[in-house]
């Protein structure tokens, strides 16, 4: 066995509780290296006494990538703390794990175990129920439907025109109200709305009033009677919190601007040297990546905290919203969003905290702050398999894997599943025009792991590059609209409210090949199991998959098959998909 | 290069920041297989435009343990923001590691390089600084000094019997006071205190009026009284935390155990079934280990926290103690001890909190929770090389290399380094009764990087197995104290308190081989460079050692010696040490 490449670390994703009554353990081995583990448990204060005292649960390779297997196996301690070891077999070799190290011996004294030290309900990462069931939404509004003309800005651009960094066309919020049609025959129970508080520009993220929605967009009773709209309709709100940095105009940032080191707000701001100025490109204070419109608020003083706090604590206690969507998440400090957690919490238990980043997020999903990241990691892989296609099955299937393997199983849930949003290319765009491509990427988005979310407007066809391409007025006609595709997301998204299986059912892949863009998987829980196989290639294949004994129903066409238990050839064209169930 | 050995993961002990300028980065490869390896990291909005924006940090190759060697480099983000990958060289071969793996080719894109976002200060983990200097010594208060005779239990027995569970020689606070002269003799500036509260029993741990000093022990005023000599002398004060359960004659437990469900008090502890009841063994609710006498509290009910929070400031504010170790630590939930932390640094930022667990701790250490904790992984590596003698200088120093490897630095200068306590043996005994190799152990205790601890008597000759044995009466007569040991003692502490070198400088093994006994080890800073060698075996040896042209001055007998710059053999007598200084 390669020693080099086993690893286990108590907690994060490694040894975590999954409820209040199991431990999820975890362990790393090079590829195809070993046979069998099990992992020994017991009561720390009990397993002293030798290994008959402890339980024993063989540990089961749950995911692999490039290089290594990845096990777990479930633990339910007697008494909630749990110490434990692993026995790695080879072969004819055994070596045993403790965190002290490798042994060939069968460990006895406790003191080398490793430890979950005990099972405390209040560390539990516990995202709300509501989550996994899940299908976002993502709304630009000054993009998506005019409502109201007579909010409109000055200089206001016909609908349908060409986006610009700087131009308006009066998307607002009665606009979404009148629209809300359309999202509930989508079947989208959850909106994230871009920012909506007064700012100056058309995407918002320069917040002046934290308080206050923007003007052009509509009021702060109209925001409510959205949100009840919505509510009504089973769908959820969830708000932009752009907490990391503020506007150019936020009164405070203006005060500093002004009187330099004498105003009473210097300390809301990282300043670097006074007068607040430009050199050579550079800030004299932190922003925003170099943006000198959008200062970085320092959310180390007490003073800003409690201002932003009260900000969040606002819009969900007058307003009614849903959760926060928490922009440049990593940049602000953990203590911070550990309070924001608290705050939020307090306010509504089922409130959703979601992080915006562009890399793994364990350190933010250990049950003091975020409910989930935004799962750009998932996105890339995505990317590359169906829309560049510069992958082979196999390394995608190694791509997702990683992912799965990187956080605990109830994170995995609830990841926020972006293919594309106003920071990116449009997928249809990503997916050089070819919707096959793209339907293929939304069917595995929407049968997958996770909270998928549809960028507005993806769903009739809209296409664009990078912003501002990627911010077009959404299409309302519906003869331009691209009704096909508008009713494979329907169907898609029916079908994963209809079966909770392809929620939370468990994953695993079937069939992924070098050098083969077909790959097939499972989603499966007591009630159901599913079989989707998906060909990303151009050739009709036909490809022999495990599946149990018994009838199966091809979902897409009505189909059945008749599985016998051993290895089923299952036909599929090229460029297309087929979802069985049981 | 085995790609399978080499780990990074942003954050813990693997990229944390050092300062509010200092980001450092490590990363683990297979033993001996990597030659050189290279930081490039830069600002995340910059560094996207090619390696040419990036700066270059070689690393180190700082620890090594049985499978690996770990690396660090010192990174200084211009703007807060890291973003890095590592190219690996060995040979012709040449690997770049980034966040989505290993690539042949230089990697362009920051999407998909390891980020540090941003370094906040508030999330830099920041031990309070008198930590790294102190030298602790552990009173168990019972069996210290008896000051005071009336407040002698009624079963007191004369002083210097034999120790039982559940005798009582009558020791006090007032006694502590008395022998503060021995104590500043001894050199030593911080005392941890075992349990002081109101208790049934000799150790306290089984606490019945957390506001309240034991009464055989003295009273609130007479602690402020030792408080405040011990302050006086430059002693600090830590007290100990017994908040993971209370006693069994704890009010709202006696009215749980009266009332049973109809306890107002029902939810201040995690029962299983009513009435409260031992079946077979075990409790129907929640203990330490399986004992009744100590019921584990509810630290989740927010009116447990309110009382427990109130007794952790009371002390600190009313008494003005300087911290306290946390007892049972890692079974209390994360979330009671971020608001422990909160509460306590809100008092006093300078109060030290420290947690007991006997297995590594990282996810305690990360700036929310505690400040240290005791370091029983190296306390085993001391007892298998100094006292049981069952492994050689190879794997002693990769068991500390190891343990070093595991945490930040500025956690490693304020481990809370022991050798033994009422918990273990004492330390003369597990060496066999053999003061020599207490003495060498004493000596790598008190030169190495972390806070020393002295538990009472060892430094008189106290011995004892474990409890109730390590828990003897201190001996005050001057005639059956090891005067030799004490001198001994002071001499080494001394020598700590006056080379800064010794408590923060630099650390590594200059010396250490398979089946050898003998270890050398360098501790530097800008000011000065000691080299000491250590011979655990009973043979005179001499080895070379690698150290810089110069006067050096043999601390221990104030020879001079000359090195030339080139390998200078240092001779060692058997079970000795060198302590050499430039």
């Amino acid at each position: 066995m390669l020693l080099e490449a086993i690893y286990h670390r108590p907690k994060q994703n490694w040894a975590y509780a999954y409820d209040r009554n199991t431990i999820h353990v975890r362990i790393r081995t090079k590829k195809h290296d070993v046979n069998r583990i099990t992992v020994y448990y017991g009561d720390k204060f009990d397993c002293w006494q030798g290994l008959e005292k402890t339980e024993a649960a063989p540990m089961t390779r749950l995911y692999q990538d490039e290089l290594f297997d990845y096990w777990q196996a479930e633990t339910v301690p007697p008494y909630r703390r749990l110490a434990y070891v692993f026995k790695l077999e080879s072969g004819t070799e055994t070596i045993w794990m403790t965190e002290r190290g490798f042994q060939k011996e069968e460990p006895t004294p406790t003191k080398s175990w490793f430890e979950y030290p005990f099972l405390n309900p209040a560390d539990i990462f516990t995202p709300p129920a509501w989550v996994k069931d899940a299908v976002f939404y993502q709304i630009f509004p000054e993009r998506f439907a005019n409502g109201d003309k007579s909010n409109d800005p000055e200089e206001v651009l016909p609908w349908g025109g060409e986006p610009a960094p700087d131009n308006y066309f009066g998307g607002d919020l009665q606009g979404v109200i009148d629209r809300a049609d359309h999202l509930e025959e989508l079947g989208i129970n959850a909106i994230y709305f871009t920012p909506i508080f007064e700012a100056t520009t058309n995407h918002k993220y320069d917040t002046k009033d934290y308080m206050k929605v923007d003007p052009h967009f509509g009021t702060n009773e109209k925001l409510k009677e959205l949100v009840e709209a919505c509510h009504k309709r089973g769908i959820r709100v969830l708000l932009d919190a752009v907490f990391n940095h503020c506007g150019y105009s936020f009164p405070p940032y203006v005060d500093v601007l002004e009187k330099g080191e004498q105003s009473v707000y210097k300390d809301w701001f990282h300043v670097r040297e006074f007068p607040l100025r430009v050199v050579e490109g550079i800030p004299t204070f932190d922003t925003f990546a170099f943006t000198p419109m959008m200062p970085k608020l320092n959310t180390e003083n007490p003073e800003v905290k409690q201002y932003l706090l009260d900000v969040a604590r606002y819009w969900i206690e007058e307003v009614g919203i849903d959760g926060w969507r928490l922009d440049v998440a990593n940049e602000v400090d953990h203590q911070f969003w550990r309070e924001f957690r608290q705050t939020v919490k307090a306010v509504n238990p089922d409130a959703y905290i979601l992080g915006e980043m562009f890399h793994e997020g364990m350190m933010w999903l250990q049950g003091d702050q975020f409910d989930a990241v935004m799962n750009y990691p998932f996105t890339y892989a995505m990317h590359d398999f169906f829309a560049e296609r510069c992958i082979d099955g196999v390394q995608f299937a190694q791509a997702i894997e990683h992912q799965l393997a990187s956080y605990p199983q109830q994170a995995n849930e609830v990841m926020f599943n972006l293919l594309d949003s106003h920071d990116t290319a449009r997928l249809l765009t990503l997916c050089g025009n070819d919707k096959r491509r793209m339907k293929l990427a939304a069917l595995f988005q929407l049968t997958f792991l996770g909270t998928p979310c549809i960028y507005y407007g993806d769903e009739v066809g809209l296409d664009g590059e990078n912003d501002p391409g990627c911010r077009k007025c959404m299409e309302w006609d519906k003869e331009k609209q691209d009704q096909e595709l508008l009713d494979y997301y329907k169907r898609m998204i029916k079908l994963r409210h209809e079966h909770a299986a392809l929620r939370t059912g468990s994953f695993r892949f079937l069939y992924a090949k070098e050098q083969d863009q077909v790959i097939a998987y499972e989603r499966a829980d007591e009630e159901e199991q599913f079989v989707i196989v998906v060909n990303n290639g151009t050739r009709r294949r036909s490809v022999r998959l495990p599946m149990a004994a018994g009838e199966w129903h091809n979902v897409l066409t009505g189909e059945m098959h008749q599985a016998s238990g051993i290895k089923m050839p299952v036909p599929i064209e090229g460029m297309s998909a087929v979802i069985l169930r049981r």
